[in-house]
Parts: structure tokens; C-alpha cells; sequence
């Protein structure tokens, strides 16, 4: 048995390529006292990992030339030196891009209550990110209008749902007429703006008839710039994500930014982990939403840790559908 | 006895000219029952006026080609028709750009507890406007460092001096050295930069060496894009004025706007009549601060109605010092 990792070989320059990764085979790690061995099963990809491979600042320390691509993991215990965990038990990890590792903190997951993967989806970052970006920065207002850009990813898509849940209009932006039909179609959303149908604004407006109360912007770029013209007044955007800059060479110019003036926005910025104190509330709601059958959601599944760069690039593309994960076993 | 009044010739495409302008003389009005005919002493001149003076959407309806413009005035009832004011009271008022004018929505004025011309500035609108600003968006915290633009302006100098009432390091931006000079050596900022100088970002630095945990945002553009670089995680960011945008016939492209999500940064617009419920806890505030001598406080007089026109222009270009009025009488 030999462990195998995906390490950092070189920081892209504009779009990520595979040529920007290595896979390298090492021997199993040696786990320490209260560590347990962990085999991973699943790899999550995210679009934060675009910012990792980048020296630039950002939230977090990015990855160095080298290093380990960093990553949520889900796995099963191999050998355990750890007081609470057994071999066999199913844990949610940070392990990062690997087939083995080692570590003290592994929270345990319950397999009875939903597929394993929902815990690196529905259930687990994207889903609280959802939970908490909406409620405590978007507030959103029962009869209000809610609009979310990637809204078939792993976090747009709990974000309408949870807006159709507490009262309010849904509307999503998807790339391409598939996702759209799938965003109207099975996530139950209001409406859907095709982003690479042609005149953004144009149907962004027809779309929300009463203007915007809630922007939930995944992407940022154009999409936030056609936003910040159809807020209302004393309207919020939440700043999750900005996948359009994120590869970009040049970051996108916004020109509408006057609109958070003439309008009284509030837009504001957040990451996860801000919340990590109230993690268990949040989980709580999303479990009982997922049980009374109110949250659907869709994977998008690449086999092998091979495969993975792949993944991570496709996903920047927008060329997943739904939560975005690697099966490493 | 004739009035004289300004009214909107033209729209401006891009700049403000004098030809955008006409004076008219008219007849005096007549007032109706509970009216007051006041004689106007002061009109004060602020930056959002350009706004009007065109007709894209903004947060109030813009002045129509011949109508009169707008502006707040001080004044001395001549003939009263209102049953709580009498001849030679002082009243604040939104009379417009003209010697005469019949109003019903007076507010009678204390000349005894500061100049006449302060309840236009310090203890008027800007003051609460920057009272508000900075306390609810701001919410600054003692040791922060507050940032400022427009420092020697009306409202920005109120912002800095509250600042430092409140235990922060106070940070002001102005153009020139004579407004920096001002801006320290006067009102007890604690630095100030000249955005003329040449390295904004490099002398933004240095003025900040803890980074910024309050932007207080009069002016938009190339200052804002700035200044989100030097933002602190949490920062705020009180967008209160856009002037770099006003005259702009292409609204400034701002490429910084990743710093919202980076440092997860609250971003908000605000306008004085947001606050309207609360006007009288600022004016408490501001009056005793003022009385402690507390808030020192500069302007800038233009002589005569026909010279409204220049004054609004020489604001827009920034080169004005302290808060602008027109001496009508």
C-alpha cells in the first residue's frame, strides 16, 4: 500500500491548466498519538481552491510549489489512535488531495441519515455557507426577490431553496438552457437567467419584475455589475464568491458600484468560517429541510485522484452540474 | 422688491458649465395660509445637486429643464401666514436657488447658540450625515483607524473630528497640501493624504500603517479603488458620496471590489433622509461637541446669486475649502 497526493508543480497564470499540478506517490504516512489513519473516499472541489494555487492575498495562506493541494475529504477510518474513533468509522477530514493522511481532527459522520457525499455538499460547507449568507447577510423578507448566480452549484442551489422555503421569490442565473431547466424544473425555483443566452440585463429584468431585494453573488464580474442595476432600495448582496476573477488576469472592472449609493445597498462579504461558532444551528435546519424532502440536490462526479485537476478546471469553466466531487476509491 | 432664481438650462454631458444655468427674474411670490414668505440669506451648495441636475435614475427625482433649482437655504421671514413663526425669525429651509420663496416647512433657528450660517454645516445636514455615517455604518471602535475622503469638506472634517472624539486614529484625504495643513493641523486628524501628490496607494499606506477599519467614502473612483487595498478583514466602508462619478460621462471602473469577499468587508450606501427619525439625538450630539469646542469647522463663501453657478462648479472641482455657501443677502 502506497499513498498518492496531487502537489502545487507551478501557480497559473490566468486560467488553471493541468500542467499547474503533479501527482506524486509517497509512502503511507505514520500517524501520531490521537491521530487516526484515514483512507479518503471522496475529494471535494471547490472554487476557493483557485484562489489557494495563487500567491496573491486572499483569505487564506495560499499553497505553496510542492505542496499539497488543500481540500475537504470524506473517509474511512484505516487505524485509529484517536480516543473516539474506531477502524470502519466514516469521517469528514481535511485531508487535502491524497489517498491517505493522517490527522487529529475527523469529525465522525452518520451514514443513516443521508448519503455520505451530502456531508461535502448539502449538509456540510456549501450548504451552512448557503444557510448563513442568506439569512444573516441577505435577510431576506417573505414576498421579497432573491436572486443567486450559479445557482445549480452546491451553494446557489441550497440558497433558492432555502429562499423558497422562507417566503421569498427565487430566481437563479445558470450557464446554459440544461442547468436552467434543471434550476426551474427540480430545484423549484421561480425563474432562471441563461448568463450565455445573449442580453443579460434584458432578461435578468424580466426575470425579476420587481427588481432585487437579495443578491447571492457566487461569481461576481459582469453578472455582480448587471446585479448592482436591478437592486431595490435597501437592497443586500452577498459576496461569497467571485469565480469571474478569480482566473482572470485583469480583474473585472465593476461600473455600477454608484447603485450602492442611489440605492442604500448593503453588500457585504463572507466566508464559512465566519460562522464557525454556529455551525451546529445551521446543520440542524439543513438536516430538517433535507428531511422533509425540501432540499434536492445534484452531483457531479469524477473518478480517480488523477482526475482531479481536471475536475477543479472543469469547475472553474462552469462545466460541472451540481456539487463537484472526486471518488478517490 | 423682485425675485431672482436659478433654474436648470441644460443638462450637463459630463462636466458642469455655466451655460447649464439661467437666471430669471419673477415676481415675488405670494403665500398661501400657513406659509411664510422668507427672504433667503444663505443657500448652501453640496455635491449631490449634481445628481439632480441630471436625469438618469438616482435616489431623487432630477430637476426638469426650467425648473428652479434645488437647494437648502437660510433665511428671515418677511411676512408670516404660519401660525408659530412671526417677521424676522430665522428659519432654515429647502427654498432653492433664489432671493424669495414661500414655504410652510420652516424650522425657526437659535442664532444665539452658534453663527446662523452652521446649522447649514457643522449642525446641519452634513454634520448629521457624518454623525450617522460613521456611528451606524461606520460603527467605529476605540484604536481603529478611521479613513476619510473629502476631509476638508463639510461633512468629511465633522467625520474625522468625531473620529477622534471617539478614541480612533483619524486618516483624512484631501487635494493639496493647504487642505492637508488644514486637515491635521486644524481639525486634529492624525494624518492626511494628498491625492494629488502622485502615489496615492504608497502615501495611503504609509498613513495607515494598521490598515483601515473605516472608509468613510465621499468621492468614489480611483479613492475607493485605492483604499479597498488597504482595507483590515471587517473593515467598513460608509459610501456616502460618489462625486468622481457625477460628472463622469463613463462611471470610474472599480478593480479592487475582490477585497469585499478577501476581507470580508461591509460595504454600505447611506443618505441623510435615512435617518430622519433621528435627527434630533445628532443635533445633541454635534451641538454639545461643538459648545465643548470640540468640532472646529471652516467655509468657503461665494458672493451674490448670479455666482451660484461658479460656486457649484469650483465644489465639483474640489476647489472649494470647507463647507461651500452663496451669500444671497
Amino acid at each position: 500500500m502506497e499513498n498518492r497526493r496531487v502537489v502545487l508543480a507551478s501557480r497559473p497564470q490566468g486560467a488553471v491548466s493541468e500542467d499547474n499540478f503533479r501527482i506524486e506517490s509517497a509512502p503511507l504516512p505514520r500517524c501520531g498519538d490521537g491521530e487516526v489513519l484515514v483512507r479518503n473516499l471522496w475529494l471535494s472541489l471547490d472554487p476557493y481552491m483557485r484562489g489557494r494555487m495563487s500567491d496573491a492575498k486572499s483569505y487564506a495562506k495560499g499553497v505553496d510549489i510542492g505542496e499539497l493541494m488543500v481540500g475537504q475529504t470524506l473517509g474511512e477510518v484505516v487505524e485509529s489512535r484517536h480516543p473516539q474513533l474506531k477502524k470502519g468509522d466514516k469521517v469528514l477530514t481535511q485531508l487535502g488531495w491524497q489517498l491517505y493522511g493522517c490527522t487529529k481532527d475527523a469529525v465522525k459522520i452518520d451514514e443513516t441519515r443521508a448519503p455520505l457525499t451530502y456531508y461535502l455538499g448539502v449538509l456540510g460547507m456549501p450548504g451552512i455557507t448557503a444557510y448563513f449568507g442568506l439569512k444573516e447577510i441577505g435577510s431576506p423578507k417573505p414576498g421579497e426577490t432573491v436572486v443567486v448566480s450559479a445557482a445549480s452549484g452546491a451553494v446557489g442551489s441550497v440558497v433558492g431553496q432555502l429562499a423558497k422555503i422562507w417566503g421569498c421569490r427565487a430566481v437563479g442565473i445558470a450557464g446554459g438552457p440544461q442547468k436552467c431547466e434543471y434550476v426551474t424544473g427540480e430545484l423549484g425555483f421561480d425563474a432562471c437567467v441563461d448568463y450565455k443566452a445573449g442580453d443579460l440585463h434584458r432578461d435578468l429584468q424580466a426575470a425579476c419584475p420587481k427588481g432585487a431585494d437579495v443578491y447571492f453573488d457566487n461569481v461576481g464580474g459582469e453578472i455582480l455589475d448587471a446585479m448592482l442595476r436591478l437592486t431595490n432600495l435597501f437592497a443586500r448582496i452577498v459576496v461569497c464568491g467571485m469565480i469571474a476573477d478569480y482566473s482572470a488576469t485583469q480583474p473585472y472592472a465593476v461600473r455600477n458600484l454608484r447603485f450602492v449609493l442611489i440605492n442604500r445597498i448593503r453588500m457585504q462579504g463572507m466566508i464559512v468560517f465566519d460562522w464557525k461558532a454556529r455551525y451546529g444551528e445551521a446543520l440542524k435546519a439543513l438536516g430538517e429541510y433535507f428531511a422533509q424532502g425540501k432540499l434536492k440536490y445534484r452531483e457531479s462526479i469524477v473518478e480517480g485522484l488523477e482526475n482531479a485537476p481536471k475536475g477543479l478546471i472543469a469547475l472553474l469553466r462552469g462545466q460541472n452540474f451540481g456539487k463537484q466531487l472526486v471518488k478517490l476509491a
